[in-house]
């Protein structure tokens, strides 16, 4: 799948990974931010999932896009890859002014989702200027690459993670999300080893990255975002033999991000807003 | 309580921090290199304990140098403060090659230890040679300051870490240990935001530091070292308000070495060693 890119005359929309805890997000700014690109009360929002049942996180956010005055909410349910090729699903993304993907077991975003019409739809539509937020592993799955398993631990070995295709939105980003609590640090320098032209991204909970079209990114919400930018890693050791043993990682840059504060993903420079 | 020097003529000894976990490391090769260092079987090896009774760990200690032939082993308790200043104490840390310090709830090594004669004494003895190896947080106390309690996560917060004073055998110097597993990028950051002329040293389980007279580090154990570097840190704020909020840092560098690598503290650069 290629990157989006803006259609001619045209300029991609927002990609809006968000950490995940749907319980204290409905309490921050990061729907009211994303609402608001959408078009405010006239937006139609689209909240999208990947498993057969809806979940009830679906009605969490629903509630809470409802709060914000949004009357036009769709809930797609995406359960398997027929429904990601019915035509009336297709219509509905067609008429959204914003896609918001829900979290699931990894495993359902490839399986169901990868690659269909609903995928290409996505695409295109973002590509048009449509803004598509996701939280949890549905951060995760924005990229070309997703984190689909991996351990705890702040040290990187070969064994930590798993990688699978993502759906493309964005190409050389890392996501890894509920980041804070869940010490994975090691995971994401270790996707970044098998990735070293990607940026790392860790996104706490109820905290959100806003990518404009211009590729800078914006933090909102009330945890941090963890910046690794491998691009000056000097050496790395994987022992094929050895999947399990710690693996060396000289000279990777880290910045710590918090509301506000700004990240040219091209550049690779990150600005604090005071 | 100034840093170590050596004293004319002669040459600081090694300072070795060590991540903790005593049952693995009985097989793993951080004892056998401590104790060549020492003089091998030659070796008078002082096991120094901060509680007032001698814990199991100090056993498995002396039994594991035991195992590497190190036949003369005293068992040190400073349990107390009059402890430290006991003539008896004093003249085994003067006769001994080598110090090894056990961990203990961090408040013991301030509230027993601290400012005390075997304190200067385990100061002056490793400036004249003698190496000093510390564990769990022993290790973190061997630095001007240690971390003495924190929290655990990723992202650093005011509140996430409380320093004490440590005992001041190398300056400029974070230790944090039981790293891989319990999650402490977040305060070890925070340590250095207060320290910013320090560099950060993350110790996994069952892994030392071998830091030699020259300030050169090397890895010797199963797990990894993180070493953060924050002296191109650009910004960091902190709210006096706001101690739970999350910190803006830019600019860390970030190196994960494994055994055999190297790291200059003085020039700040890590070495492979294939």
């Amino acid at each position: 799948m290629t990157r989006a890119k803006a259609s001619t005359g045209g300029t991609r929309g927002f990609i809006v990974p968000i950490g995940g805890d749907d319980r204290r997000i409905r309490k921050a700014a990061i729907l009211r931010r994303f609402a608001q690109l959408c078009g405010g009360s006239r937006a139609h929002i689209g909240i999208v999932s990947t498993v057969s049942e809806m979940p009830d996180a679906a009605y969490r956010y629903e509630r809470a896009f409802r709060d914000l005055r949004i009357d036009r909410i769709s809930l797609l349910r995406f359960g398997s890859r027929a429904d990601c090729e019915s035509e009336r699903n297709l219509a509905v993304l067609d008429a959204v002014d914003g896609i918001f993907l829900l979290g699931a077991d990894t495993s359902h975003f490839s399986d169901t989702l990868g690659n269909t019409s609903a995928a290409q739809k996505i695409h295109s539509r973002n590509a048009q200027g449509i803004h598509v937020a996701a939280t949890s592993t549905g951060a995760a799955f924005l990229p070309e690459q997703m984190i689909a398993a991996g351990q705890s631990g702040t040290t990187p070995r070969a064994d930590i993670v798993e990688l699978a295709p993502g759906l493309g939105l964005i190409g050389e980003l890392i996501i890894d999300q509920h980041y804070r609590h869940q010490d994975r640090l090691g995971r994401l320098l270790m996707a970044l080893t098998y990735n070293p032209r990607a940026i790392g991204i860790g996104l706490d909970e109820d905290t959100a990255a806003f990518i404009g079209p211009d590729h800078r990114l914006q933090v909102v919400g009330s945890g941090g975002i963890t910046i690794v930018d491998p691009s000056q890693l000097q050496h790395s050791a994987i022992h094929p033999d050895r999947r399990h043993a710690p693996v060396s990682m000289i000279g990777l840059h880290l910045d710590i991000l918090v509301e506000g504060d700004l990240y040219d993903l091209a550049a690779h420079r990150a600005t604090i807003n005071r």
